[in-house]
C-alpha cells in the first residue's frame, strides 16, 4: 500500500495523536521501510515531540529486561500515562521484528489502549539500534506517549546506543551474571543512570549491589553531577518498582533543573541529522553508480587518462 | 617531514620510475598516511599506470603464502623483471606494517634492486585490506614493477576484495586444512583464477586436488570463459613454481584477448573511485561535525522546531 503522501500524512500523524494505535502502527511501519514519505511525517511530527520522557532500558540476555519493563508499563500506566515500549533486537537482523518471548511477556497490556507496543528489528545497523529506532521513537512521543521505554538487549554497544538514544539509561543486571559485571566494568558505568539489580531475592544479590556501588564510588564526578542510583528489584514479583520509577524520575529532574537534558537532546539529535545526512549520500552515491558517470570516469582511470583522485572529485560535483 | 607537494611530487615520482627504492618507499608512506600530496602524487603517477600485472596472492594462514611468493619473486627476477610485492597483514591493525616472518622469508630479494618488497598493515579498513593498497599498488606500478604481486592472509572477505584489486588471483590451499577447503567451497571459486595446491608432497596433497577439480568442474561457465587451473607446488622447495608462472601467464593472455582485463580494471576503477568519494564525504562530514552547523540545526531540531529529513538535507546542501 502506497502512502499518498501530501494528502495522508497530516491525517495519520493527526489520528495518532488522537491515540489511534493503528494509525501509531502504520507510522512506525512506513518509518521501517524507509518510505519516501518519511521527511514529511518527521516534518509533520517535529512541533509534538519533545515531550516524552525517552528510557532506556538494557542488560545482557536472561537478566530480566522484558519482565522488568512490564511492571515499568503497569506503574506509568496506574497514574494514567500513554506508554510506549519499544522493543529492539539486535541478534534477529531479519525478522520484521516480533520477539514472540517479548511479546507473550507483554500481554498484560496488549488490550490496554494506553499502551503501544512494537518489537523493531535491528536491520540495517551492524550489531545494535535499528536506525529507525529514533524515528520510531519520535512516532510515540508525538503520540502523546510519555514515556517511551526503549528495551534492548545488552551486548557491549548497544548500551553506548541506547545511552546516544535515552534521556534516562537503566542497566540492569542479576546475581551471579559474571558477565554483566564484566561489561559494567568496561564501560556501561558511563552510560548508565540507573542500575537495577534484579533477581534481588538469589544468592549473590548484595555483593552485585556492593560491587556497583564500589565501581559507582570510584567515578569521577564534578560537582552537581548526576550519581548513578542502583535498585534492587524481583520485577517477577513486581518488587522494587516503585523505587525503580523513583529513581528514573529523579533522574529526570536532575536532568531539568541541571540544563542537562536540553544539552543531551541536541547532542542525540546531532548524531540523528549526521545519520540521516549519511544515509542520503550513500543513497546518492548509490545513484552515481547505476548511472554512467561513474563507470566513464573509471573507463578513464583505468586507462590511465584521469587520476582516481580528480575523478572521485568529478564524481561528488555531480552529488549536488 | 612535510612535503612541498607541487615542486616535490614530480621529482619523486621520476625518482621511482628511474628505480629509486627510497623514492618508492617515501610514496608509498605518504600514501599509507593519506598525505594532502596523495591526489597531486596520484595525477602524476597516472600516466604511467595500468602496466603491471597485478597478481593477488592468499588463503588461510600456515599456507605457505610467503614461501610460495618468495619463489614466485625469484622466477620473474631470473627473466630480468622487476617485481612489486605488497604484504597486507590484516589481523595487525596497529602497525605500522611490518611482518617479521614475511620481512625474514622475503630476505633472499633483500638486497636485489629489482625487487620492491612492502609491507602494510590494512588500518583503517574493517578486517580486510588496507585502503591505501590500491594506491600503493599504483605506486609499484607507476615505478615500472611488472608484476605486482599482493599477498594477504584468506580470512574470506579478503579473498573477495583481493580479488577486486588484482588481475588474477592465486588461491593457495594446502593438504589436510579442512577448513581452507571450506572456504573454497563458500565462495573462493568465484574469485580464484589459479589455486595452488601447496605442500604437494604431503599426505592428502591428491584428495585436495581432485576435490579443488571436482568444484571447478561443477562451476557454471560461459562458453570462452576462464576455467580456473590447478597447480600442484611444493614451494618450499620451489617445485612447481613453473607451472604456477605458466598458469598465471594464460590467465593473463586469456584476459587480454577476451578483452575481460580492461573491463575488470575500469571495475576496479569504479571502486577505487566510489571508495575515495566517500572518504572525502565523511570527512566533509566530519569538517561539519566540528563547526557549528551541525549543533545548531541539531539545536532546532531537539527543539521540535525543524524536523531531522529537513536539518539533514540543509546540512549537505552545506557541503558542497
Amino acid at each position: 500500500m502506497t502512502l499518498r503522501r501530501s494528502r495522508d500524512v497530516p491525517t495519520l500523524v493527526a489520528a495518532a495523536r488522537d491515540g489511534d494505535p493503528r494509525a501509531v502502527a502504520r507510522l512506525i511501519s512506513l518509518v521501517e521501510d524507509g518510505d519516501t514519505a518519511l521527511p514529511d511525517i518527521a516534518a509533520a511530527l517535529a512541533p509534538h515531540t519533545g515531550r516524552a520522557a525517552v528510557i532506556g532500558l538494557t542488560g545482557a540476555p536472561g537478566v530480566g529486561k522484558s519482565t522488568t519493563t512490564n511492571e515499568l508499563v503497569a506503574a506509568y500506566r496506574k497514574v494514567g500515562r500513554r506508554v510506549g515500549v519499544l522493543a529492539v533486537d539486535p541478534s534477529s537482523p531479519f525478522t520484521g521484528g516480533a520477539i514472540l518471548g517479548d511479546r507473550v511477556r507483554m500481554q498484560d497490556h496488549a488490550t490496554d489502549p494506553g499502551v503501544y507496543i512494537r518489537s523493531m528489528s535491528s536491520r540495517g545497523h551492524l550489531g545494535g539500534l535499528s536506525a529507525a529506532t529514533p524515528q520510531a521513537a519520535r512516532v510515540l512521543d508525538g503520540a502523546g506517549c510519555d514515556p517511551v521505554l526503549i528495551e534492548t538487549v545488552g551486548v557491549g554497544q548497544a548500551e553506548v546506543e541506547i545511552a546516544g538514544l535515552a534521556d534516562t539509561t537503566v542497566v540492569l543486571l542479576a546475581p551471579g551474571m559474571g558477565d554483566a559485571i564484566q561489561a559494567a566494568k568496561a564501560g556501561v558505568l558511563e552510560t548508565a543512570d540507573v542500575f537495577v539489580v534484579n533477581k534481588a531475592d538469589r544468592d549473590g544479590a548484595d555483593a552485585t549491589y556492593r560491587d556497583i556501588q564500589g565501581m559507582i564510588g570510584l567515578g569521577d564526578r564534578a560537582p552537581g553531577e548526576w550519581r548513578p542510583r542502583v535498585v534492587r528489584c524481583v520485577a517477577a514479583r513486581a518488587e522494587g518498582i516503585g523505587e525503580l520509577v523513583d529513581a528514573v524520575d529523579a533522574h529526570r529532574s536532575h536532568l531539568v533543573t541541571s540544563g542537562a537534558l536540553a544539552a543531551r537532546r541536541v547532542r542525540r539529535a546531532e548524531a540523528e541529522v549526521e545519520a540521516i545526512a549519511l544515509g542520503t549520500l550513500r543513497a546518492r552515491m548509490q545513484d552515481l553508480r547505476t548511472g554512467d558517470t561513474l563507470s566513464t570516469l573509471a573507463r578513464e582511470v583505468a586507462e590511465g587518462r584521469l587520476d582516481p583522485y580528480t575523478a572521485a572529485d568529478t564524481l561528488l560535483a555531480r552529488l549536488s
